[in-house]
């Protein structure tokens, strides 16, 4: 199975010595130009994946989660979708449930963003933080961002890392700090956990976006 | 000098292993009660240091950030205080303007924040990342957030971490390695460097704050 953007790694962690730091086509120490996104594995999905309403996700089986031309490979398993923002499933996950939000347009950094991408990126990264947490049980995370070469980025397309933290010191420290640290235990996305896991958290995003429209529409009640 | 939350420490990588891992009153296992919040180090901050306009920063010397009253021992040095967020160094540094984002209320977990809260912290996550970005001189960074014990988290009320990450490879692999892991190589931080540099930051955020106005008002006249 090709695995094109299997560079889309995770941690700050990853880059714990210089050796085993991946250097590529999207290194951004070699790519300066942001408007050659043809390259950029996020903007490709981007690109597939045309904006739904996050209160009323499609069915799994809906076209627009299932784009028959240029679909990216490996598969892509959109949890959020949105005029500014796309958020899916890592094809490398470090756990469970671990996802990316990024911009959909291309932006190298977070510095990057205009000024409405990032109230969209502070608004969802709380809802995908419920949804995930809610999806997989797993009420302990991380919220990570690289920016550069220097910081661990790999794709040079700003995206947030949500990383579900199970209690795992009961399977031994080794799981543990290979967990933690981003080596060794990640493994290729699971496509038949994955159908399901996204759709889990699609309906968990709608659930999250209905909830927070009720306390904004009981905040005006009060005033 | 007394350092009554040196918990504040910082990255993922932190938590490496158990043994290292700290356990505390602040641990987020053992308090459940989000209103206690006197033995809570931010909400100390956020109740000793009132809200200015960032566009337009009081100078080092006004009483907004010199409080006479509950200051905080070690000495805060403030970034950002808006109605909704605070920003300050982070005590014991990583490296050289690395900052804390957090709420004013308590909010244990980044899922506690309003949503008024997340839009905010999105808004400023951008323009404090610029302006340590510039202020530092050091343009690759990392963005951390931990939320639970599984996750490192240790001051249980939310915050942001931004950090700068100078290229130190050169400076040798284990110095490198030390920082990325945030062991070893953080200390206390040094009160004389850190005014002029939280001075520097308040007035870069101002000049992100008006050219992010300036970029709103072309977008309108676009329109
Ligand atoms: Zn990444
Ligand atoms: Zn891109
Ligand atoms: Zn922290
Ligand atoms: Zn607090």
């Amino acid at each position: 199975m090709p695995n094109n953007h299997n560079t889309q790694h995770a941690s700050v962690a990853a880059s714990s010595s210089s050796s085993n730091f991946p250097h590529n086509a999207f290194d951004p120490g070699v790519r300066h130009d942001r408007d050659d996104t043809s390259a950029c594995p996020f903007c490709q999905i981007a690109s597939v994946y045309t904006p739904y309403n996050p209160a009323d996700p499609p069915s799994s089986d809906a076209d627009l989660l299932n784009p028959e031309a240029g679909a990216p490979s490996p598969a892509t398993f959109v949890v959020l979708s949105t005029p500014l923002l796309v958020g899916f499933l890592d094809i490398m996950p470090l756990s469970t449930g671990h996802v990316l939000l990024c911009t959909r347009r291309h932006r190298p950094k977070l510095t990057d963003a205009s000024a409405a991408e990032s109230l969209e990126l502070g608004r969802y990264l709380r809802v995908l933080s419920a949804a995930v947490a809610r999806a997989t049980g797993v009420h302990d995370w991380n919220v990570v961002q690289n920016n550069g070469a220097a910081a661990a980025q790999v794709v040079p397309h700003m995206h947030f890392h949500v990383i579900p933290r199970p209690e795992l010191r009961s399977k031994g420290p080794e799981r543990f700090t290979s967990t933690m640290f981003g080596r060794g235990m990640r493994e290729d996305l699971d496509e038949e956990e994955a159908a399901p896991l996204a759709e889990r958290i699609r309906e968990v995003v709608a659930e999250v976006m209905h909830e927070e429209a009720e306390a904004e529409a009981e905040d005006k009640a009060k005033l």
